[in-house]
C-alpha cells in the first residue's frame, strides 16, 4: 500500500529571525497532512464538512530535531497510531532527504457539528477500517507515551 | 478628541530570517487596529457580527519605509479618509517611537450577511457620524492616490 | 514564453470565522509567488541571499474581488510592469478557475547587505534583460495607479 | 511571589472556518508566553539574543479543552515544571475567566550560538536559582507524562 505523504517546501515566511522555521508552522504542517490524509484516502474534509462532519483537535505533539531552512523540501509521512471509537491518534514524520527533522502527532476526535457545538460520534466502521490500514505494523519512529 | 490608537509589542513569531518583520503581517496589524477602531468608537465587531454585520475588504495597501524589528513597541494611529454611502477607507500609521515605521490602508465595505452572502448596505447614519469624526483636519501622512 | 504560474490549494489554517480566506494572506502568498517567479527566472532567492542580495518590500497593495475557500485551487500569475534602475514592481494575479479573485502588486528593491543593513543597488544588467522579457505587452488586468 | 501571567485578546485573524481559534496560534502564544515569563525575570530574550543565547525548542504538546472565540481575553499562566542542566520545561495553561480553555508545554534549551549553530550550555546559576522559584509547590493543573 502506498505511503501518505504531503509534501511542502518551506516559504520564507515560514523563517524567524533565528534564520530557522518559526516552531508553531510544523503544526500548520500537520493539520495540513491530516487533511491530505484524509482526502488521499477518500475522504475530503470539505466533503466531510458538508456532512457536517468535522476533526476537532484533542492534543498536538511535537519533537523538534533538526532546524528547517527556507527552500528545505519536505515530505510529511503520515500514519494512524490509535484507533478507539470516537477518537484516533495520527502520527506525522518530516523528512528532509532521509533525515527526520521533526516528529509529531495529532489526537483527534470524530465529531458531528449537526446540532451547532462539536460532539463526538462514532467512526463510521467504512471510515474505521480505512484508517486501520494506515497503522504502522511496526513501532513508530517517534513514540508517543 | 482623543486619537485612536493600537498599541503592539513585535512578537519572535512575525520576524523573518532576514531578522525583521515579515511583510504579511502589518496587514494582520491593520486588521487588528480595524476591530480596534471600530471597538473603540462604540461598535465592536463582535457585537456587529451578532448583528449579522461585516465589514468585508475590498483593496489593502501598505508602504514601508523602516523596518520593524522583535521586541519594538508599535503604536498604529486610524483614522478615516473617505467615507462613502457603503464603502470607507481608513489609514494606519504604524509608529515606532516618533517615527512612521509604515503608512497603510484598508478599504471596506460596510456588508450586511443576513442573507448568507455579504451584500453592501449603506452605513447607518449614526455610525457614518461617528466616523466621520475621524477624519482628519489636515493632510494625512500617507498620501494615498 | 511560458507564463510563471505559482499554484497552491487554500488550506484550512488560512480561513477565518467568515468562512473565506483572512485577507493577510493574499500577501503571503504573493511574497511566495515571487521566490518562486526568481526561482523560475533562474535567480532562487535562496542563491541570492548567499549572494548577499535581497529583495527588500517597498509597498504592496491587492484588490479583494471574491472570497477565496478552504480547498480552492488557485493559480497566481507573475508579471513585471515597472522596471527601474534600483526597483521593480510585480504584478500578481489570483486566479480560481477563469476568474480573477485578486490581483495586487508589490514593489521592490534590488538590495545588497554585503554591508551589513540592505542598501539599494542597480539590478544586475543580466537580470534586468530577463525581468524585461515577463512585462505583458498589452495593458494588465491590474489598474496599477 | 506574583505569578507570571502573559494577557492577549483573541484577534478576528486567529480564527478559521469553524469560527473557533485554528490551533497552531495556541503554541504562537506558548511562544510569547516564554519571551513575556523570561522578560518578567528580568532576562529579556532581546538581552539575550545580544549575549548569543537562545532558547531552542525540543517539544512542545498542548491539550485542548475548550475552543477560544474571537474576542475572548485570555490569561496565560506559566510556570516551570522541569529544571535540569541544559533544559528546563516551561508549562503554559490558558485561562479564559476561571476555566483552563487550553493547557501545554514547551521543554527548550538553553543555547550558545556563539559559534554559529546554537549548541546547548548550562543554564547559569543566577538563571537557574530564578527559575526554580518558578515552580510551582504543589502538582500542576496540567498532567505531564
Amino acid at each position: 500500500m502506498k505511503k501518505i505523504e504531503y509534501r511542502f517546501q518551506v516559504q520564507w515566511g515560514y523563517t524567524d529571525a533565528a534564520g530557522i522555521v518559526f516552531y508553531p508552522n510544523f503544526y500548520k504542517w500537520m493539520d495540513e497532512a491530516t487533511h491530505h490524509f484524509f482526502a488521499e484516502l477518500g475522504y475530503p474534509t470539505t466533503a466531510l464538512f458538508e456532512q457536517k462532519i468535522g476533526l476537532p483537535i484533542l492534543e498536538a505533539k511535537c519533537q523538534f530535531r533538526s532546524p528547517l531552512l527556507f527552500g528545505d523540501e519536505v515530505r510529511v509521512c503520515s500514519t494512524i497510531t490509535e484507533l478507539r471509537d470516537k477518537v484516533f491518534q495520527i502520527v506525522h514524520e518530516f523528512y528532509k532527504h532521509e533525515t527526520v527533522a521533526a516528529a509529531g502527532y495529532e489526537t483527534r476526535a470524530w465529531a458531528s457539528f449537526a446540532d451547532g457545538r462539536p460532539k463526538a460520534v462514532p467512526i463510521p466502521a467504512e471510515v474505521k477500517r480505512v484508517l486501520a490500514e494506515r497503522q504502522p505494523s511496526h513501532s513508530a519512529v517517534f513514540q508517543t507515551e
